[in-house]
């Protein structure tokens, strides 16, 4: 049997997020659906994270098993020819046997794009939060800091999850502004549900006044969900790279 | 009476290009309807050029008349909450009585960007030119040295053009790559109809061994539009700047 990891990228929009669900299209779905055909006989992969309705991949990977003899790029090709348009596979490659796409994940990066100006951006509608009023990039890079490290990350998490253990490493946090477009860049071992958002939707607060930049370590100690700042809207977010050796 | 300068940027994919026409939606169709109703009386705007079908606009320029006293930050305010999510206004500004968005033009920039990979990019179906083939950046840097300057560029013209005089000058011509996006932006003091597409595609033409480098001097000698390459898609194009001072 072989074990093939593949990285894709896609525009989350028209998906009710990646993993397969009963009643809605979803990422999965199309893939699986896609990759059945091109091996000739049903197929599951196994996806390194969930995501949600209108969040996007710029390299998401997923492995699956097959005693098929395709050739790699064949898989690339065919499944580029016969996936929507607004999925994209970028590459497949024979992976060890124990290579899980989800349980061998060492960490992952996050990106959330904010257009930062008064007028919208055409070309963004779906693919960045556009945020009106004026960052400050130095006040929020400064809040971010308290991010970095290990924390118990419990009062960044949505209800609805099922995670027990709620201690996560963020190894960096980035904020990059070029003209009015502003990326934050997050890096960590692992993410609990809606993490990066709330993360996001903290600074924003804190942006605002409404929070200061030390709160955040309050937050953090508060343990509790309420005391953070609102959830940043999806379709700024991006799964950005995904690790597997050590960082 | 007022005559106001107007920078706009516009997603082109949902228009049937800039000019109002009578049985199709245009972008000055949009904004006309949207300005003649911010300032209460139908009003005519003035755009720096024409657009086809499908290309889009970073900063697009056009002027308009009016005796209503309304604030500059109120009309792009008013604008932006009334137009359509793929037309954005930048700024809006006195101009001298004298301006014209088009015939006080000195000069543009169009901007051609490539998704240039085997797989496509998901998030810009219709905002680059998906092409497969490795492009070989020095061969066509080397050959697109040739359209710099005065030239008769009549070549590179789409019949349906009424302009009798073909002539030229492009002051600027840059292919930068940067991972998988080229990004191909021409400065000149005017264009001909579909000239940057045809400039192009003879670019992709040289690119696929079609032409060599040496055969644009060819091309632009025999004023004969067949001598030139295709006409590249127009999705991929951007009116990304206008001139209005001396270059």
């Amino acid at each position: 049997m072989r074990n093939l990891k593949v990285m894709m990228a896609y525009r989350g929009t028209n998906y009710h997020g990646f993993q397969r669900q009963d009643n809605a299209v979803t990422v999965q779905q199309k893939v699986e659906e896609c990759l059945s055909k091109i091996v000739d006989t049903p197929t599951v992969i196994y996806g390194c994270s969930r995501t949600d309705t209108g969040v996007h991949a710029n390299r998401y990977c997923f492995s699956f098993m097959t005693d098929k003899n395709i050739a790699l790029n064949g898989i690339v090709r065919g499944m580029n020819a016969n996936l929507p348009r607004d999925i994209s596979i970028l590459s497949c490659e024979e992976a060890d046997e124990n290579f899980h796409a989800r349980y061998s994940c060492k960490g992952k990066e996050y990106l959330y794009k904010i257009h930062n100006s008064e007028s919208p951006d055409p070309f963004a509608e779906d693919l960045a939060f556009h945020y009106r009023r004026p960052l400050d990039i130095g006040l929020i890079t400064e809040a971010s800091r308290h991010y970095i490290g290990t924390h118990d990350f419990k009062s960044f998490c949505s209800s609805g999850s099922d995670k027990v253990n709620t201690v996560r490493t963020i190894y960096d946090f980035k904020i990059i502004k070029e003209e009015n477009n502003v990326s934050i860049l997050v890096n960590g071992d692992g993410f609990l549900y809606n993490m990066v958002r709330i993360m996001v939707g903290t600074l924003l607060y804190i942006n605002e006044g409404k929070l200061e930049p030390m709160d955040i370590k309050k937050i953090l100690d508060s343990k509790d969900r309420k005391t953070a700042g609102r959830t940043a809207q999806p379709h700024g977010l991006y799964l950005n790279r995904v690790f597997y050796d050590s960082l």
